[in-house]
């Protein structure tokens, strides 16, 4: 699968991973409708195995790979929610999966990957340092690199998140992804293309990393070099298969203030009662900035995750 | 329907209540079923409207009683869930919802019953005042007392989560529910002596408000008089219909300590993602500090409501 993921691929994903992730529930909240003056469909990835929609990419990339190629396992580097997700795909498949995990990542985010059996090699916290270690284990091991997101089988899995949304919500206007890395926004944007044409692709991002928005606008990559947002998620730069897919396939990326992101996470929590972590919250926190361009509409939200340290809340530390 | 209720009387709740509530999801972790070796099913009250089971009783209560009857509306005194779900019923029957409040009710609790259009009247933050106040409302108002538990139309009402999780999860050895005023945990063992008579009824209860065991293993009524928990759902005494109905139909009653809700709320946010309140988190505290009685089983545990202060969370207090 070396060309751009087409819908059959999406289809094949869908059905590849479907005994290994939970075909998570689509929920909606009168109160937050009645605050906004839409139509919310939250597609909550937040209660996807491993907490995130990450597992639909892992699980794809690990299954459509012959046992040949990964033999010697899997490999990645990760602070986050790939990480855990590529160890659990790893263990299903029973492969080694090796994660280099930057020495201050939180301890939530350890413990995961170590639950699922990964083997952890600590680096810098540094996008050198993290490159240099992933060489250096990739060569001792063997085992294949599994990008988190500038892949297509990682992106063909997480697209199949927006596939379900739209098989369980019929007529939505808008379609809504948080935007990082772009793999869950790529997938997204594939999905709605090939299934609901109709509807359009929304991204949002925090005004403190902003790369995609401006290298939307300006066409032209702009890497994330000093990204200052709550929503730890959504640090990185595009990548070169994420990037073609968003400029042909979204409408627009809006970009929110870090009170509105904190706002709206706690408004989710507080209205919906579930756990969504920051870069969840930055959808909802465009559509509270924007009150004109969702008005009336029909906004499905993928919620991308729920993992969050609770000891360790924004609206603790922001006072 | 001054006499208990039996499983037709519920059934017609069940029927008399579904276009106002929500059939709340089951959800289930493999995670905590790893961790406590049990096969664990979570009827999710935390996602009801007015985010607990109390708006089944209420809504059972004010549309099975006549016009006639609440044509000067309805009245109660709660600082809690039932306020809320209370002025939410009335507001459905288009009557007035008069609710007395202690002053020092979270802001949280006052806004929610305001949303719903209750009438607020503030008392001084003791029972006598309390009930005084409500005397007072009552005679100047007319309003029909809707009491939290001890009536048996919110008993009926409270039943029906239990009924909803039998007609959803087969074969559960142990259904439980915490146990404040009792009108949960009275509710939910005559819908299991009912619909699943193999299934025994545990209640959970936090020692340092343990008057509902005092009362179980007694024999003999116990007031709740100097309650200290963080679970301020489970202040309450039993009452007089609903202490029978438990005594002849749980099982046993089990007390969990401080430490334990605690750590089972924020278990239940980090692995579920999904907000509790502590009392939803006792049944599961009582699972973790009672490994051998629960391992193999398979056990329902009624969540009974998602409303938390965000700003004051357990585990930052109790550092």
């Amino acid at each position: 699968m070396n060309t751009l993921p087409n819908g059959e691929k999406i289809l094949e994903a869908a059905k590849r991973i479907s005994e290994y992730i939970h075909h998570t529930p689509v929920l909606s909240s009168n109160n937050l409708d009645e605050l906004t003056n839409s139509k919310l469909f939250f597609k909550c990835e937040n209660l996807q195995k491993a907490g995130a929609f990450k597992s639909r990419g892992a699980v794809n990339a690990v299954f459509s790979l012959s046992y040949k190629e990964i033999e010697n396992g899997v490999c990645t580097h990760s602070s986050g929610n790939h990480a855990a997700a590529l160890a659990r795909a790893a263990s299903l498949r029973k492969i080694k999966a090796h994660i280099v995990m930057p020495e201050n990542s939180s301890k939530v985010k350890i413990a995961a990957v170590k639950h699922y059996g990964g083997i952890i090699t600590f680096c810098k916290p540094t996008l050198d340092s993290r490159e240099q270690t992933l060489e250096y284990v990739r060569r001792k091991t063997n085992a294949l690199e599994i990008h988190p997101y500038n892949n297509y089988k990682i992106i063909a899995g997480q697209a199949t998140a927006a596939l379900e949304l739209i098989n369980t919500i019929k007529d939505l206007n808008i379609i809504m992804a948080p935007v990082g890395g772009g793999g869950l926004l790529s997938g997204t944007a594939l999905s709605t293309s090939y299934f609901s044409p109709g509807t359009k692709v929304i991204a949002a991002e925090p005004k403190g990393a902003d790369d995609a928005y401006r290298s939307f606008v300006s066409k032209s990559f702009v890497p994330s070099l000093k990204p200052n947002t709550v929503a730890d998620g959504l640090l990185t730069s595009l990548g070169s298969l994420t990037f073609p897919i968003i400029i042909d396939n979204v409408h627009s990326i809006l970009t929110v203030k870090e009170e509105s992101i904190i706002k709206a996470m706690k408004l989710t929590w507080e209205r919906m009662k579930i756990i969504i972590e920051p870069s969840s919250a930055v959808p909802l926190a465009a559509v509270l900035e924007n009150h004109d361009l969702f008005a009336t509409k029909r906004v499905g939200i993928i919620i991308s995750g729920g993992n969050v340290d609770l000891d360790a809340l924004p609206w603790f530390q922001k006072k």
